[in-house]
């Protein structure tokens, strides 16, 4: 089944917004077993729409459209595709009254152009908009005439704002794909999350013993993205579930100390259910980092659970009011040092009583750095009731990648202890 | 011009990851004054890619792909390309000791995977890749066989990390880009980034007025995001500049209270430069917000000459034993609190002697809201020596968003108290 996405606006190809469409879209379709084969992204443009309608529906046995439905003059999805398929226009009255309710439960005055909303082409089925006023359509085009085989093809036109987007796409979209599109065979794809090897490296220790699954139609799939390396699984056949549980098995027996979470799952997820399933506490002194280790962590739905209190200490003055660092420590080894960051882990720990506490301290850039400590040098410190480690890292990123890999690695330090200690207390 | 831009990767037609290169080349692109005409996305899969380059390769004087160059089994870019134009490749002696370099200062030994990224197409210019192993490569297919007109093309083919992507695309892209297609117009593009007003109220004010600046081929564009609306003024002509400049006018007097930034600017930003002009310095009491406050405005370089520290005072004794929050106070209010968000600013200011402080309570949900104080509550507090004011918020949204547009509204409180300290101070 050939599907393909054509995401419309002139923003996209500005560069002014991220296409959060292709994501998400893409994503509850694979979850669905469905896989897109194309996405599209043009701008508010009578012909380049068209010619990417047409283009589609020529491969296509499911088009999607996002974007161009709404009141406004450069909203021309609707009347472009009638046009492009020969379906005349006329005013569906349900739609009419769907937008009156809308505005008059606003108690808003209906702007007379919102009414162009309520225009549905011929034989289109309209898919009802519960978040705004523009509702979806979708139409068979059948016998398709842009089509070689002449086969039949659905074309759905979405709106773009996301939250009038997403309800229509599990409300509307979803029952129409499992009526018109049933599976011949499940789908299953699983994303293993490693950090602290390189994609080469990933790939060394597993892609020879992955490759008699092959013969079941495993595929392998690396993404190396910042501070990590992600290992994707796919089959698509009757086996496809047994055939992917057997590659996770293999992945997890060569990589497992380095796979911090899977699918969706995420660092800072995992440290909270970590963290949670032993009933312990986190305290975290931040300095590098400016606060992006406690604003991951507290993404974290049920992080109040484990974490009381982030001190982001950003001046020495902070880091000796509130952590308790050695003026004669600063002094002696200078803010971004093993030595404070020793303190400020321990500092925290103490003042705050948790089972556990992070500290970083390190030079962002792009200015601060000097020969011994180069822009990039952090150290991380992590302290429990028994030691306090301290590591030594060197990030020569830029300032946001810096603070996030210095983050995940500090996320990282507390993952590894946390599981060490398991093995620890399971062999003792 | 026609310029296309395909990304290739399996992991973005799975929705595994968010196509952040299809943002960021449109808009270095935009801001050159090239405007990308289509993008397309498919998956890491031989005859979808080499479909993909021949049919952009029929339209376009410009075709950029990203990704498929790297080492490892999915990366097939590189051979497809050289395929599908009938140029046999080589290695390249002076990528392998590239290559060799980039492993010996890591003190790491080079897999032998990674010397397939020293194949050159015949004919193709190697692009320097400071920040990882895989070069990009230029190619002019002249003729171009795949054009009905024949004319020439320019192919290039660049990595798909970012950081490797990214410094590229401006060494080496960016002069190719100005040798090979000089402009024949300048083009201007400007975005004007405000905050407090809905897209149809900020269209209300400006619309009428910059109309008649469409006779000089003014083009103007909204977007609205999350806690935001952008304005987009554009322009190509000899006198572009100055219809942009007169159209940006115009917006500034209509809208000027509520734009916070222009171009790529944000709000952080705005609050690191303000503050540094005047001298000040700012302390952070975040509660909701979790240390997302703290970390956006960490992200400003320079923002550790206003920012001391910022606590995030996630538990209740947290805000007692850091902020000087009274228990009589929580007790009677609750943390979430026009009372608590006061003493929390107050308290963060005075322990911390700066000139202002800002401080967040508030529920992010999905649980922890009650009848009285839904999800989405907040109070956003700003002492000065002068006085607190408090402002109670809703923002009825998941989680990430809840932080996004609490931190946007507690920067934006003291944004517009800088710009109304000036005004007293020019008026007094």
């Amino acid at each position: 089944m050939v599907i393909e996405l054509i995401n419309t606006g002139s923003e996209l190809l500005l560069g002014r917004v991220l296409n959060t469409h292709q994501q998400w879209i893409c994503r509850q379709l694979a979850d669905l077993g469905y896989e897109v084969t194309r996405q599209i992204c043009v701008a508010d443009e009578g012909r380049q729409i068209q010619a990417a309608v047409r283009e589609s529906l020529t491969r296509a046995d499911l088009v999607l459209t996002t974007g161009g439905l709404g009141p406004t003059s450069d909203d021309l999805t609707r009347d472009l595709i009638a046009q492009l398929l020969g379906r005349p226009l006329a005013e569906d009255p349900e739609v009419v009254s769907a937008i009156e309710k809308y505005f008059g439960q606003r108690q808003r005055a209906m702007p007379a152009s919102t009414r162009v909303q309520a225009m549905v082409p011929a034989g289109a089925c309209v898919l009802p908009n519960h978040h705004g006023t523009a509702p979806g359509l979708a139409m068979e085009v059948n016998p398709n005439s842009f089509r070689e085989s002449g086969r039949a093809s659905w074309l759905i036109l979405l709106p773009g704002p996301p939250r009038e987007l997403r309800p229509m796409f599990s409300e509307s979209v979803v029952p129409l794909l499992r009526q018109e599109f049933p599976l011949a065979h499940p789908f299953v794809c699983r994303t293993l999350r490693t950090t602290g090897l390189g994609e080469s490296a990933v790939e060394e220790k597993i892609a020879g013993p992955l490759d008699p699954l092959g013969q079941e139609g495993l595929e392998v799939g690396y993404c190396a993205r910042i501070g990590e390396v992600d290992v994707r699984l796919i089959a698509r056949a009757e086996k496809a579930s047994a055939t992917v549980g057997d590659a996770e098995k293999i992945v997890r027996q060569l990589l497992g100390p380095i796979i911090f979470a899977m699918d969706d799952g995420t660092m800072e997820s995992s440290i909270v259910r970590l963290l949670t399933e032993r009933g312990q506490t986190l305290a975290l002194a931040e300095s590098c980092t400016g606060g992006l280790i406690a604003h991951r962590l507290t993404n974290v739905p049920g992080a109040s659970a484990v974490l009381n209190c982030a001190l982001v200490t950003y001046s020495n003055q902070a880091k000796k009011d509130f952590l308790g660092v050695r003026e004669k420590t600063l002094e002696e080894h200078g803010a971004v040092s093993e030595a404070v960051a020793r303190q400020m882990a321990e500092g925290a720990r103490q003042r705050q009583g948790t089972d556990y506490a992070l500290a970083v301290t390190g030079i962002a850039g792009p200015s601060g750095g000097s020969e011994t400590k180069p822009v990039g040098t952090v150290f991380i410190a992590l302290a429990d009731e028994d030691e306090t480690v301290v590591e030594k890292r060197f990030n020569p990123f830029d300032r946001e990648t810096f603070k996030f890999v210095t983050a995940q690695q500090a996320f990282d330090l507390l993952r590894r202890a946390l599981a060490d200690n398991v093995n620890r207390r399971t062999i003792s």
